[in-house]
């Protein structure tokens, strides 16, 4: 059974979502036959690297509302954050272009720890305010989850996995993903958004059901020219 | 794509619906796909070897009606046979016990042989006129499919493979055949009896539709907690 999941590093219900997903694997009776992986999707392709933007003052500037106003609305974020574990600290977030993490993300895929590099650039993002989009940061992120760090200093300057980043998110608008984060369950259900986690484990339960129930065989016809232990019916 | 047959080697209508689900085939544009799979059926698990049973008196007993009824029964059979190419002699053929003969097309699927073997000895049955449960016309056969004669000889002695025979009767049980020749396709749909080619082809189309054809992914929900490249709807 697979489970796919866009998201962006960048995304506060995206971390919270994962939590949410991970507490709904933790009640599942099969997890260990689930393969999750990651898929990238970048909020803003265009983001730039290196800005000291108030995510606070973001906020406010789209919604056209007081700085407080946005700092209270990242607080909201902040508390849910909260209820599944998270410490964020939006205040000192450093926002960026998450390509790069993304290209970083499909060589710890290699490895075999793809889910591990998203944890730790995101707990990086959200509760550390590192900045992810750095080279050396995230060197030194890769290094933490047991990669090679002179390798990894390699694949994030010469453009490794670019391709892997694109095809996910052509992937992403082929399926509709309007936003993320986005699960796939074995390419046959998807759940939109940091959905409770009762809703998680249902469709994990309702995909697995359907995976493993044996459907009755159906007959095409009723009649043929058979032979029975009785005779051969010409 | 897999594709189960049941048969038992003395059945005419088995081998009769053998070469029209293989005339079905050629015209199948993905013929190349399917793993055919012979399956063990004993009309008569008890039947005896080594009689001397005349078809067309067995058949004249069975309904009750004189000799020549019965031979033309069978006439008419082997008018059938010869629609799709088969040369039937029921005058002379020998009924027999079959399990020897399945088990050694269970010896012949270690090699894939399994298709060319049941050929062989259905040809044997029904247009040689070979007893096809005495071992050595069965080692000779086995023979001239490229199968080791000695070991044959071994296996056909020492009661190799009496229990797949048996697995394929109990299997059948499960599954509600009646008769065979029976066809399971992709353990979804089944066909019985010798249908006409144009059945097994529209099967074989179904099913190959259904097992490639990109279902679309189901949305469980319709709103989420998520971000899109707007904002994050909080």
């Amino acid at each position: 059974m697979k489970v796919q999941i866009w998201s962006d590093i960048v995304c506060p219900f995206c971390y919270i979502g994962k939590r949410r997903y991970e507490a709904a694997l933790q009640q599942f009776d099969h997890k260990d036959d689930i393969e999750m992986e990651f898929k990238s999707f970048q909020l803003d392709p265009n983001a730039e690297k290196g800005t000291d933007k108030d995510l606070h003052q973001s906020l406010a500037t789209k919604y056209g509302v007081s700085y407080e106003e946005g700092k209270a609305m990242n607080d909201r974020m902040t508390e849910q954050a909260k209820e599944v574990g998270l410490d964020y600290h939006l205040d000192h977030a450093i926002p960026t272009n998450t390509e790069d993490a993304h290209r970083l993300s499909y060589y710890a895929k290699q490895h075999g720890k793809m889910n591990q590099m998203m944890e730790r650039i995101m707990h990086a993002y959200f509760t550390e305010s590192l900045d992810v989009g750095d080279h050396e940061t995230l060197v030194k992120l890769a290094g933490e989850v047991g990669l090679d760090q002179e390798d990894t200093r390699q694949i994030l300057s010469d453009g490794a996995f670019k391709q892997e980043v694109q095809v996910d998110q052509q992937q992403a608008a082929q399926i509709g993903v309007q936003g993320v984060p986005f699960f796939v369950f074995n390419q046959k259900y998807a759940v939109s958004g940091a959905q409770p986690t009762e809703t998680f484990l249902e469709v994990l339960e309702k995909v697995w059901k359907e995976e493993n129930e044996q459907s009755p065989i159906q007959m095409i016809n009723n009649a043929g020219e058979q032979c029975t232990d009785d005779n051969c019916d010409i």
